[in-house]
């Protein structure tokens, strides 16, 4: 499971921050990529990846103004282009469907695979907008000059694993029956033998949680998005002491998202939507005075890759 | 007056060349920045240019496809955020009104400046679409898969120099009334002599005519439109050899290109709309190929400038 940063800049593109885009790849986990954001150009820092367009299986909107939405079409186009033919589903505030519906239409835009676009109604404070066997994602509404959503991804704990050589020890042999077991099932062996695969099985393994967070004030809802995350993704648009231009503006300083990550007891944080007034020290000093409130602090940089263990 | 290129590709966006827009720089002219086509991360290709958006004062757009529209929500929210305020006005097909005012609409953008939208008559095979004193614009209807239009921008003759030398001989001093001579209209001087400004002054200068096409096939209507152009801006998606898939594909090739520019008696031909199929030596044979029967032919590259001389 990695994270990799398309675009880490706030409201317009500049030459080292693009505006917002995060990949969650999720290879190894369903052979997927998931996206969060889709500001313009976001298909060119593609380009430089080695993200494939038809990998991408989902695409969490967090909130639309421009600079978090305006790739989207491009993309959306580009993987059709490109071969995409897999389902693709986007999640976002109420306002997403008539953007790509129009966009799309205009430009008569034909996909060539499944668009689904599932909006977050605009009464829930929180949610679960997705789940099957393997993951789940929650949302929850934070503090933004316009609806903005923060996402928790949960990877589902991981089945102990199998103790074959205790099954080997016991004469049962390896077969069909191993995968039953493996799932915890009971299983009748040839010989008469009833085996209940629960007393096999090891501690399951616990799965991971990213928190990715749209635009927002400080907010009690990041702290419940982020609690005990293995990742929490947070914006800081501003840098400490600027705490009142931040709440005027309805966005975080990144002291304020060091509090966050500590009260929710989060593992990581990565700071994210740098403003282009901080350059080289000043980016630094951004990221010292949160690591002072929360040591495990990384600042995101364009195309950069952190990998979730 | 100058010719820069943002985006000489066709279709996606690739490493080498972005989608497509062309930036005609008026600076000397009338201080301004008239852009043709604003595919996705055409503000972005401004920042390595030394053009600034808030001197741009009108974006004709040829056609409704992704890759020459993408981009304008994020470059009209960007003029803004840069303190442009003076009048921006778009022109395009019909449907490019609906695309600004959701995608504005739907991320909230609220501009600081007045955004002027107008739409092409449907019905219109060819008219004018704007004019002042200096210059006209027409258009007129291509063959494409979808409406798309080229565009001919018209400088006016500019009045020739006047006769300074001549007045002087005549005893006549500068003043104020060279300003009406210069402008051709008759001065009474103060001895009482009558003279007539049209007497003084030398030939008009030709104003130059810039031509930009859409993508479109060969057809009449881009020869009408490039006749006696100083510079002709044409698609060459396709090599020449390749004209039926062109054809079918309602597109050109540069051979196509060629001809058009020679049976319209045009100055100079530059092609764009380079499909990522040709690299390097594949390039550079576009270019012989259209050269063969029209010699003053370019091929655009992204951020490469041609003067209009």
């Amino acid at each position: 499971m990695e994270l990799l940063f398309l675009g880490t800049g706030a409201g317009v593109p500049a030459k080292q921050r693009n505006v917002s885009s995060l990949a969650l790849e999720l290879l190894q986990e369903r052979g997927a990529v998931w996206l969060f954001d889709c500001g313009e150009a976001t298909q060119h820092q593609i380009l430089h990846t080695t993200v494939k367009p038809r990998r991408i299986e989902k695409i969490f909107i967090t909130h639309l103004h421009g600079d978090h939405i305006y790739g989207l079409p491009g993309l959306l186009g580009s993987r059709s282009f490109q071969g995409g033919e897999s389902l693709l589903t986007v999640y976002g505030p109420k306002g997403i469907k008539e953007f790509i519906e129009v966009t799309l239409a205009v430009s008569q835009t034909h996909l060539q695979y499944p668009l689904e676009i599932v909006e977050i109604e605009e009464e829930s404070e929180s949610g679960t907008i997705f789940e099957d066997e393997t993951f789940s994602v929650e949302f929850g509404k934070l503090e933004h000059g316009i609806l903005s959503y923060g996402y928790r991804v949960v990877e589902k704990d991981l089945p102990g694993s199998l103790d074959v050589q205790r099954l080997k020890e016991m004469n049962i042999p390896p077969g069909p029956h191993y995968q039953q077991l493996k799932e915890g099932k009971e299983v009748v062996l040839k010989d008469g033998r009833i085996i209940n695969g629960q007393e096999f099985l090891g501690e399951p393994k616990k799965g991971k949680v990213i928190t990715v967070l749209g635009d927002t004030r400080k907010c009690m809802q990041s702290v419940q998005l982020a609690m005990h995350a293995s990742v929490l993704v947070h914006e800081a648009t501003f840098s400490a002491g600027d705490e009142e231009l931040a709440y005027n503006y309805f966005h975080s300083t990144a002291k304020e998202a060091a509090e966050i990550a500590k009260t929710a007891s989060a593992e990581r944080l990565i700071l994210s939507h740098i403003s282009s007034r901080y350059q080289g020290d000043a980016v630094s000093r951004l990221a010292e005075g949160a690591k002072e409130i929360f040591p495990n602090t990384d600042i995101a940089e364009d195309l950069k890759r952190f990998t979730i263990s």
